[in-house]
């Protein structure tokens, strides 16, 4: 049984609406299976383990009728809602003010397959989503939720783009917004978080801090019908992840990939990739198959990694201190699960420097074109490491995520990012500056 | 007659090969009409004037076949190749490597139209494009034509956002780069140019001065076989712009708008969005009816506004100082045409200050969630000034364009967009720093 959070907010369903979740028939906590209402909660009272989403196919005594086709899902819009009928959100969603993300491109990696000595490789890039990283996508499911539960506040703990994608979310769907960062993040994350209205409150400490503040302040009146996207609102929130999954399997084709490299941060992602790729299989939209999920972190901040090669079941918080602040989780909420999902698909976790960081995103950038940002490095660098070490196999089908921008964490970059020369406007100049010292 | 560029590269086919630009039949003087084969070339030997591609609809003598239906392009790729048969690119253009630019969002705002008075407003939202500008269109047209030609290098003077485009493009598609900008830009935009791994050179200068430099280059050996996207691969380049007018069309239900707010740089893309809806009138894609064209400046680079509000059919350069970088162009080349287009459309060309366009980016934040470039700020700041004018219809069905991305220009905002306190991890310091001080 797991340590109680102190501030929890038990499974009762306090506020009862006539909600609308879709498919969703209620909650399920992961670790004991007791089942709750559908309700702004997110741990058990039970066992205190993680209230999930429970669908009409979760459950053993599934028909086997899934709730959805191909045809119909590609007839549906270049965003998330395309997958409505999975998800926990009214048939309507889509026609309610949101940010629409979704339906990243995923790229044919050749430039740099070639370069690690891969025969197939694709880029999940999830730059290109609104805010421009991947939890555009969970932050819409939760704000739907927010909005079925009578909140007027939204609000998080974020490491950088969460506070970006809950700012602009509310400001576009009209509810206030109250976001936590640690005051020490990058500038453009910062401002950004500033600029769509809401409050952005910088907090000294690290991300881990920052959550456990709002874990307080959910139970405080000061917090009274404030949804914190990754708190009260997680089981919603973490569902928007399987839509990663969803895309690269429609985007492959309607098939699962060989294996897949993904970021951990609290490892929700993660597992919620594992989750839509298990819950696909199930609902007869992609053929079953053995895959194998690869979880990359920063050294820095690499505690599931170190679980992960100790051969421990327990992650151990540590004190981040990397470049890859969006990763910067030191006490991961789902480590375990993700350790559980690397051996039981046969994968791995890896860690990278912050120097191999910043060489892996000018990789992805000089082969493909894309800027990632550092925990875009984190996936890059991790693939390359897993690929030389022979832990990934280079003629399977693979997939690496870029979670988010390069835009964002510029300074990674910046010092090797300079131009060629300044010159004045002569082709004297150009002459002896560039092209007799290139 | 226009004065003759002083390193033009004549209008022969100095380059032939079996070129395959799809549905292109030439290139057409726009001044003067003469024509000349699809080749390296911009303007004409006649007159000077600029070329422009000629499509098999181009003439007088089209027999109103159009060459592709609304459901052969609502069938194809969620990019601009869409609407390949539209544009000078062979028919396979989508299987070559490139940044697969385009289908941006068409955002309706109904947050902002309530704001500014109005019945019906979109923001076609350009951010959402791979390096987060409107110039991944137009590259993606250059770069085929530079395979096409046998050009080794891709190559631009460029005020940031097009620099960036044109390295990630050329990365991706395993062409040299060497692009050109005014030394000053903004940290981001030099950034993001130099990571993709080719040659950014800075120039002591303007963008105009960036701009002869690379028209000298163009005639000496040292730029020999480079494809400059927007000089001797202009016609090609220009064409990518039609994209936004037909991606407009298409996303309102196959209708041109009533009324639209463009951005003014140098004037090619208000042209070429008007040649967009022209086309697809012609072809009977969409209904004939009349719309009106409205220019965007800043003040502090506003000649062609200037021009406009005197009645002058000239458009005297000036020395641009302006926040608006990506649309610091004091010498704008279709300034003309852009006149012209906003006469008979009865349209109009409007400026805002600095300060107006800072507020119109935070306006589209707060209200939106959409993050823009100073540039996105120029139109929906001139948006907001036309519609208090009265020079806006508010019950027509309005467009305005964000052609870039907020992250690019951060220092426009950033004084502005800081956290509303930093305080400790304690609801006492919440209290105090943040409850009470609302």
């Amino acid at each position: 049984m797991r340590e109680r959070p102190r501030f929890m907010a038990l499974a009762t369903a306090e506020i009862t609406t006539s909600n609308d979740f879709g498919p969703a028939v209620g909650l399920s906590c992961r670790e004991c299976g007791t089942r709750y209402p559908l309700g702004p909660s997110f741990a058990c009272i039970e066992c205190f383990g993680p209230l999930e989403v429970a669908y009409t196919w979760s459950g053993p005594d599934f028909d086997g009728a899934a709730p959805v086709t191909r045809e119909q899902i590609a007839a549906g819009p270049a965003n998330i809602w395309r997958y409505r009928a999975l998800l926990p959100v009214p048939a309507d969603v889509a026609a309610k003010p949101n940010l629409a993300p979704g339906w990243t491109k995923l790229v044919k990696a050749d430039n740099l397959a070639r370069e690690l000595g891969l025969r197939s490789l694709h880029v999940k890039d999830d730059s290109g989503n609104p805010t421009h990283s991947f939890k555009d996508r969970v932050v819409a499911i939760a704000l739907e939720a927010a909005r079925t539960f009578g909140f007027h506040t939204l609000s998080c703990s974020s490491t950088g783009n969460l506070a970006g994608a809950v700012t602009a979310a509310a400001a576009r769907a009209g509810l206030d917004a109250c976001v936590f960062i640690p005051a020490d993040l990058e500038e453009p994350k910062i401002v950004m978080a500033s600029v769509y209205g809401g409050r952005l409150v910088g907090i000294e400490g690290t991300y881990d801090e920052v959550n456990r503040f709002c874990s307080e302040l959910i139970g405080d009146p000061l917090g009274d019908r404030w949804g914190f996207v990754n708190v009260n609102l997680r089981p919603y929130y973490a569902e928007g992840s399987k839509t990663l999954a969803y895309e690269i399997a429609e985007q492959l084709g309607w098939r699962i990939p060989d294996q897949i490299v993904i970021p951990v941060a609290s490892g929700s992602q993660l597992t919620k990739i594992d989750k839509g790729f298990k819950e696909l299989i199930k609902l007869g939209l992609v053929e079953d198959k053995p895959y194998k999920i690869f979880a990359a972190q920063a050294e820095g901040c690499s505690p599931v990694s170190a679980a992960f090669k100790a051969g421990r079941e327990v992650v151990q918080p540590v004190k981040p201190r990397t470049i890859a602040k969006s990763l910067a989780i030191g006490n991961p909420a789902d480590g375990p699960y993700v350790l559980d999902i690397a051996r039981r698909t046969a994968g791995a976790v890896e860690d990278v420097t912050d120097a191999e960081i910043v060489d892996a995103v000018r990789l992805l950038a000089r082969t493909e074109g894309i800027f990632a940002e550092t925990a875009g490095g984190v996936t890059v660098g991790v693939l390359k490491k897993l690929t030389e070490k022979g832990l990934l196999d280079p003629e399977a089908e693979t997939v690496v995520l870029n979670t988010g921008d390069g835009l964002k964490t510029l300074d990674a970059v910046a010092s090797g990012a300079r131009p060629t020369a300044v010159i004045r406007p002569s082709l004297d100049a150009f002459r002896t500056a560039v092209v007799e010292n290139s």
